[in-house]
């Protein structure tokens, strides 16, 4: 997790949900997934200007191919966090995606890492070609 | 993942459930991770002989501390699977255990990967030594 | 909660899974209607000869229009339940159908109420009447 | 659903996260119910000045009792909704709180409906009275 992304990063602020919360009284582990992908969601759409909705009429979808999650602390009831996202790589092929997730009130890392994603077919789920125009909207 | 788990490997089958579907008419990718704890936890009961209740009642929990996921294709509505996990490595700092689910009517791959484990203290969440009868209940 | 249902009633067991088990340690509240949905795509398939698959094939799909649901006592981690279904009511309009969720160990009720579902068109998410060949085959 | 809240109504806004899209590429049924929870919880902090934080640390919890809900037009990808509460009724053996969850962009309801609350001692998971410090800390 040394190199930092090439490209811009961006950041997003949520707030965890009551039903986020599992038996060991914290976030459920696979629920940081979700707010990587809220995350995402939002900052295609804010700062990409390509929100995942374009790609869905077009009929494209992204979806992760291989993910990596690094757990530090965990985040509780009532906690703010920023998930702050940024591709180190893209290309035809796909993209990764580094994350950070941080509790704001210590401002410490609740878990960091990447997913690679690809881009598929909503309508049969096979993986297509990033097109160039798609390339260059995300290598801001 | 060329490595094969050192000890033993148990399979549990299970079968998607309508809400694990997506917006992609497929398993959601972060539900993955929790047919893999429904397994452990199945697995920990009959094979381990040592039932997560156990751990919750003596005041310990196993909680995820990384993981990394291979997505390779995806299960759908009504699919039957089946997760194999077998641990890697285990000692006093935590355990790694390995997993690969498979779509039951192909036989085919749906993701693999791994997750490393520590165990904590459920009253203030802190990671605890696993202690040599532990280990040696896990070493099978 | 007195009318039996008029028509047949089917039973599925599943198991509660540990993503389902909230902060007060017992299955979370909403995850029930989960299980109301899983026995219902359970039984559309093995008791009524049409599987969910098969109106989403022909651009439909059944949605949740009322939901009533009275609690009585949690599932936990481990339990074993049932889930037993049965139409009330059907017409072209749509159809009322009574759950009651039993814990298998003890055979008391987890939950009982009524969903009303209607048919959508899943192309753009609009009522559709109920046809007299659904209303057949459903009128087991 | 004639009757109004004899209590205050207080108003959060949320925006509905991706994992929250089902296979009907709308808000899944249940997670409403999630919706309301996270405005009690936000509502019982800012409003009530009594954070369910502050309950659980005292050893109570809320807990759902019974539930209906109508639901009248589905919340979809990207879409913020408000969510208004209000205590119809509050007594020892609980309370009825109405709630109406609105799209924001269109001011329509998307569902309506009410939660009957007890209050339960975490320890064992028992219903107990509420004190009469807390009915008149929530009678505003």
């Amino acid at each position: 997790m040394n190199s930092s992304p090439k490209y811009s990063t961006f950041t997003s602020e949520f707030k965890v949900r009551p039903d986020d919360i599992d038996m060991f009284n914290h976030v459920h582990n696979s629920t940081y997934f979700d707010y990587v992908l809220a995350a995402r969601y939002e900052q295609m759409e804010l700062h990409y200007k390509m929100p995942m909705e374009e790609f869905l009429k077009q009929g494209y979808g992204w979806v992760v191919r291989t993910a990596f999650v690094d757990y530090k602390r965990a985040l509780g009831l009532g906690d703010t966090f920023t998930v702050e996202t940024g591709i180190e790589t893209i290309n035809s092929k796909g993209c990764r995606v580094k994350f950070s997730i941080k509790i704001s009130k210590t401002g410490k890392i609740a878990c960091d890492g990447w997913f690679d994603y690809v881009m598929i077919n909503t309508s049969n789920g096979k993986s297509v070609k990033v097109s160039d125009e798609m390339i260059q909207k995300y290598s801001v």
